[in-house]
């Protein structure tokens, strides 16, 4: 399926300011894109990259467009483009695996949402011509409205895994503890390590990075 | 199947201290635990409530163990007294849906396990004689581990409602996104509503509660 991934890699996950320091976050984000763009690619997908600059980078297997518009005018623009079935999936949904995405794909529905913590829209299979995304607010609510207004059959899509869109410090937790990909090599590297206090996991960054041993 | 509920109503919910009176809390819970005894029923789910004192509700329908020992010792003893397949579902997983459950109960493995998210285990199925809970610290990797030291096939079951134990402020959201049961009822009854505010949903109180209209 022809899957759209935007990705914005100047001043990405502006929320794990606290954790790290903006060229970690471009790394970081740059490893979750190509997590993501793997398990498209594995789970049958076509991915295409829509970006608002250039990237400097090297996917180069990976169709890239350069849409410079805010999220949503460049995600209906690609939806426009292609008459057919289509997938919007984030570039932070480092726990995607390929068997997550490949359901996804499977799933039945005119319009398919993955909702993410917090009331956002982690990822969308739009099969109707009428219906468009709009990324502001509680989107995830406003998609399913959408959907119906546009009379299209619509279906919820259950998962953990894309419901954690990891922009936060407390997300790094579910990378470390469920993911496997590039991103999580990534953190381990830079020092970050799980903890358990006081019945609670969290995350400890016990060096500042460095070749790993 | 067989389904352990475990529940303790006495101060239940403390991390939702900052948001709800310790009246409100036991009331929350328990609105929380027949939503959970419910869908566990419409699941084709036999519940049994493991509780650490007897309760003072009116669960006429559903047979009530009490144990006063720490949870993992009630719940292995559960599971001693039941050789037959056995799921554990928390009781404030108010989003699980009946068809979320009748998913996991279905789903392969000698041990399915439901993370929680921040590591915890949401909800379980034993089908191993061996297998046995601890759920100290970051349970969901040790349940794995436990799983595969008993030559127990294992299977994570991805779900975000499963994911969502309904146990810290943010986690109101989620009910208000997703549910549509007594607890959610209760919310709103109760006064708290979404809010939107810099593209992030989060939740307030409008009134102190009172008769809703």
């Amino acid at each position: 399926m022809h899957t759209v991934v935007p990705f914005s890699g100047t001043d990405p996950c502006t929320r794990l300011s606290p954790v790290l320091e903006p060229a970690e976050r471009r790394e970081f984000a740059a490893a979750m894109r190509d997590d993501v763009l793997d398990a498209v690619d594995a789970a049958g997908g076509d991915p295409e990259l829509v970006v608002p600059e250039p990237l400097d980078c090297d996917q180069a297997d990976v169709p890239v467009t350069v849409d410079d518009r805010d999220l949503s005018t460049a995600v209906n623009a690609a939806l426009d483009a292609d008459a057919g079935p289509t997938a919007v999936v984030m570039a932070d949904l480092a726990l995607a695996e390929p068997r997550t995405l490949a359901a996804l794909f499977e799933a039945d529905g005119d319009v398919v949402v993955a909702p993410g913590r917090g009331g956002g829209t982690n990822a969308l299979v739009v099969r109707h011509p009428d219906f468009r995304v709009d990324y502001h607010g509680a989107s995830f609510l406003d998609h399913l409205r959408a959907a119906r207004d546009a009379g299209a059959s619509v279906r919820e899509f259950d998962s953990h895994r894309l419901a954690t869109d990891v922009d936060e410090p407390d997300d790094l937790a579910e990378l470390l503890l469920h993911g496997d990909g590039r991103a999580t090599r990534w953190l381990r590297q830079a020092g970050f390590d799980l903890t358990v206090a006081d019945g609670r996991v969290g995350v400890e960054r016990t060096t500042s990075g460095g070749d790993p041993t």
